[in-house]
């Protein structure tokens, strides 16, 4: 990759590993057998190792649900009409949606940005970025130019970096767009070689002959855009979608800042994957929610070696499955702050 | 079974099947595709099956742990020594064990019952409805008699009718017991027919060594035992456990009264297969948390077609794998209460 290309991406700093380590001895301490927390002690080292802090506070926290429309929908690949992606940025600003319902349940502020809807949209809710009103149809031409692509994933830094100044602590992604589990799996395919039948979901809830139809275009994109499996901008830009990119640039933004996110489904993961292929440094700041039912799902969080720790059968997106996976981390925070070790509670300690 | 036997045990009404489909109706009119939100819909429907109620009102909830010692801690089968087991009750009763700290944020109380420790405790926090001071050394002998399993099985009942009358709402299984690894292992050997070495796991974390030899001691109590299969309360005396006993009798109780129960991990879930064994009206009451690191927690989940939604590589005990699951039931009833529907919105449905 061009560095001269992308030496407007921020550096991101090293996870502290002392206080990763004191997490670990103190995890050690606590009255219960070693290790039998399981996924809650490696959150707490994850969370002190990002934030420095054994008991980080991570009370102020928010779900970016990153809107954008899909020119691909012109091929007929969703179950729903595009015309629902603006309607459904309107049910987020007026707190209706299920992320919304999820969110307030888990104390998060739900920010909504319109980075790419096809409509033209207002609201004192909204955070209006448009960087373009669509992506063009990816089984055609590229779905956006490489400046257009790096405008997006700038966007989503500002963004990240404004909520950071406003004292979030802990940033779930989140997403709106008609056709983006295609633009999802194109990605996906381009980054790690997988076919598209590997990668193409339901989506919405499309049936057989349409989900044929989604691998071919799927594999259609491939062929006219070539992407570079090597140069993520290159990928996001041919083949990905405005939301993708703003969700690169959330996740980019909130590592720079020590911020941990919390990333969503099949597309948030998908957007995560970009981000680190860009920056590798961005990995220890990413924390898996749950495994959706969107095919590809799974392959990319492997790719990542991200274990989700929620099984819903979820395939909503918007941020859902992300918020619900916030009550975990703060169990993992909980733990650290309260709980009595071995000596405090005079219990007796394993038998060598 | 002669039912002269078991006529102690109450009758557990049916599910109201009217309200889990008035459930499902809302469910579609929800701003999301049909189905997206998995098991959260799925639990929105059991819990209006169960209660009645489409939003049901669980904010009053409890985690119960049963505690009680295991004869067959002579045979050398934990990494930690029997006396943990008071200690641990008594870290219960103080508040600073994981369970404590885990409830504590999903807005339960914690009610630790010695049923059958073999120690003095006293503790106003603590209740104290003690059947026997642990069990006998099933690897020689019956663990219980017939009377004290099914004395075991009332305590667990009057708990949780105890409980209800408060007017707790929301109920989960928690336990305490050196020991109770090997018991709830030859449990599940002795209901379904599996090999001590597909159902003994690492406990509180032995070694390969000992975990031969506990494998050895269960088919030793198994032998010395025959416990039959068709019989729970035998199954539960000759090779189960107090706690588990107790925490059978939860089950039964909470059921009776219309009241969900969210079963913890391999010895919780021991325990409800006890429960639907001896009562098979019991499962549609049954709400599953996490999968355990514990070998044979799939095999007893699958028994009872129960899915775990937490993997979270736990291996504790105590309910904590029960109430992390609490913010899911909440996101299930908040989706209810709180979602708007597509005409609310102003949203488009799907395409046909």
């Amino acid at each position: 990759m061009n560095m001269m290309q992308t030496n407007w991406i921020p550096a991101i700093p090293k996870p502290n590993e002392e206080a990763r380590q004191a997490a670990f001895d103190h995890q050690n301490q606590l009255t219960k057998p070693q290790g039998s927390l399981g996924v809650l002690e490696h959150l707490s080292m994850q969370l002190a190792a990002i934030t420095g802090q054994l008991v980080p506070n991570i009370d102020k926290r928010a779900v970016i649900v990153m809107a954008g429309d899909h020119g691909v929908c012109a091929e007929g690949v969703s179950a729903f009409p595009a015309e629902v992606t603006p309607q459904m940025v309107m049910n987020f600003v007026h707190g209706g949606a299920a992320v919304n319902v999820l969110a307030r349940q888990a104390g998060a502020d739900v920010y909504c940005v319109d980075i790419g809807v096809n409509a033209d949209l207002d609201h004192p809710n909204l955070l209006s970025r448009k960087v373009k009103r669509g992506t063009a149809n990816m089984a055609k031409e590229a779905a956006m130019s490489r400046q257009e692509a790096e405008a997006a994933v700038r966007v989503g830094i500002e963004v990240a970096e404004q909520l950071v100044g406003e004292g979030y602590r802990l940033i779930a992604t989140g997403e709106m767009g008609i056709g983006n589990t295609t633009a999802s799996s194109a990605m996906l395919c381009a980054f790690t070689g997988l076919a598209p039948e590997e990668t193409v979901g339901r989506g919405t809830g499309i049936g057989d002959e349409l989900w044929k139809h989604k691998c071919d275009v799927v594999r259609q994109a491939l062929h006219v855009n070539a992407p570079d499996p090597n140069d993520a901008l290159d990928v996001l830009a041919k083949v990905g979608g405005l939301e993708i990119g703003g969700l690169v640039g959330v996740i980019i933004g909130a590592a720079k800042h020590g911020v941990p996110v919390v990333i969503d489904g099949f597309i948030s993961s998908v957007a995560a994957l970009a981000a680190v292929r860009l920056v590798p440094e961005a990995r220890p700041y990413l924390i898996s929610s749950h495994l959706s039912e969107e095919r590809g799902h799974l392959a990319v969080l492997r790719e990542m070696e991200l274990q989700p720790v929620l099984h819903l059968n979820m395939r909503l997106g918007e941020g859902t499955g992300a918020v619900l996976a916030f009550p975990l981390i703060d169990a993992a925070c909980s733990i650290m702050r309260e709980m009595a070790t071995f000596a405090q509670a005079g219990v007796s300690g394993k038998e060598e």
